[in-house]
């Protein structure tokens, strides 16, 4: 336990919970963009972009703020660390549900569904947890449970890329779906990095 | 404002001037690349490679000298931080031309050019700035119209990588110049972090 | 050299050398498995997999450990890059490993097996090296010589490239086994990041 010589600023946390709290609006608008049809899909992947420079902002107050205050309710560098975290997290959805509207992709194998419920189920947890580092209580539910579900995209996201390679033979489209399938796992393990941040502060100011 | 125990040594600032230097000679050397035949691109490729090992060494000393120097006239992780990014913009690019030489591309997409002008443009503009971080005066200008330029890379970008898939049938040759066309783009992301670390610098310093 | 106010804990030394050895093993699993039949891949991918996940939770007790200690025996920053650096080692090699299987290639190129053992004699160099770290003696020979290897594994990588785009023209084909030859070029990549932060460690400590 470090000394705190003045009261912590605790602005932080809720910008922090705001931040992950627009990866929850993320996730959803790209769950309604896989169900959605070819021409709702442009409008749909818009209002992703927007969620996603929402979240921009939001990050760059973080680093503003950081680097113009001086005591920080922990160390600066893993706030830091994990404002940039939560914003991978956006990035690689946002890039997802582009590239699906860039590719003009008509049908996505049906798992990846599945993977995007990994996301929304990743991006809840996340917006969960953040308002806890404030105690720093029961924080490892919410880590393991990361882990869990990372785990559980991986394999899905292996054998979703071996399904691809077996049943198309149009190397174009091949390319398409597999850059689409390979960023929504970017997704997942930008929530893994989240949580394994989290743990690790959680461990420093035990 | 930090205090200031010791006179800093402001050799960092012109050890960072000269590296952002390199980055307008690559630059340059990539837009004649562009424009040669394919018989003077093996020789201007390996100019470009030439210039990446300069600037390699130059990263090489400013690491050496903070690894061996107590005061800095900023926070050490800054500096370590800047010269490793200006030396990713100098690695984009020359991977770029050595893409464009490995995969014997006869012709690339008009717009190509447009990229790299994007690139010489934020080199000018970084290698300007550099400067500037001495009196961390008018600095501003700089990372607005960096961030500008990015976003009009940006865009370029996916028109560019949208006009590949709709025009292109040969996979092989789409595959190529994707990945050309992706490297370029990297370029312009390695000159935003830079513009964005120098903000946080400025923001710090101020 | 910086005052040490308190006996340093040594046993960060013998954790880094122990993760340093993992990778020996994931190096000599791959070799094994280039040159095992495709019935026989399966296993030895999965004693790879094994091999990676021993070595995650050896990073991650140094980790742990790092977290609740307060004295190190250099920048805890420092240890904390090593340990994640030496473990980028193990993920490449063991994505590799699994994209062979995973991708059902009958045969490869015969000089990716000179790539592995870029790989190997990295892994063994730097598995030597780690326990000079304590005394901070003969280091320079190991990071000059990775730096060596790691040049001929570039220039390696990038004629293995073109012979691909030369020889194939089956699209799908190309892209299986150039993302092999990428990922182990990757491997090769990570070694070359540890050995440039034991220097840049071995500089500060002197």
């Amino acid at each position: 336990m470090r000394l705190r010589l003045t009261p912590r600023d605790t602005t932080y946390f809720d910008m922090l919970a705001t931040l992950a709290q627009h990866n929850v609006t993320g996730a959803s608008l790209l769950a309604e963009l896989l169900g959605a049809s070819r021409q709702e899909r442009d409008k749909i992947a818009h209002r992703l972009s927007e969620a996603e420079h929402v979240a921009d902002d939001a990050t760059h107050s973080i680093m503003r703020r950081l680097n113009q205050t001086f005591v920080t309710p922990f160390d600066r560098d893993d706030i830091y660390g994990l404002a940039s975290a939560l914003d991978d997290c956006m990035d690689a959805m946002e890039e997802a549900g582009d590239l699906i509207v860039l590719y003009k992709v008509d049908e996505l194998p049906l798992r990846v569904s599945e993977q995007v419920q990994v996301l929304q189920r990743c991006a809840e947890l996340t917006a969960e947890a953040m308002p806890r580092l404030r105690s720093m209580d029961q924080l490892s539910d919410y880590w393991v449970e990361i882990n869990r579900l990372e785990n559980q995209g991986d394999k899905l996201h292996r054998e979703l890329i071996a399904q691809l390679f077996d049943e198309l033979t149009d190397p174009i489209l091949l390319m398409k779906l597999k850059e689409i399938v390979d960023m929504l796992e970017e997704g997942a393990d930008a929530f893994e990095r989240v949580a394994n941040m989290v743990e690790a502060i959680a461990l420093k100011e035990s």
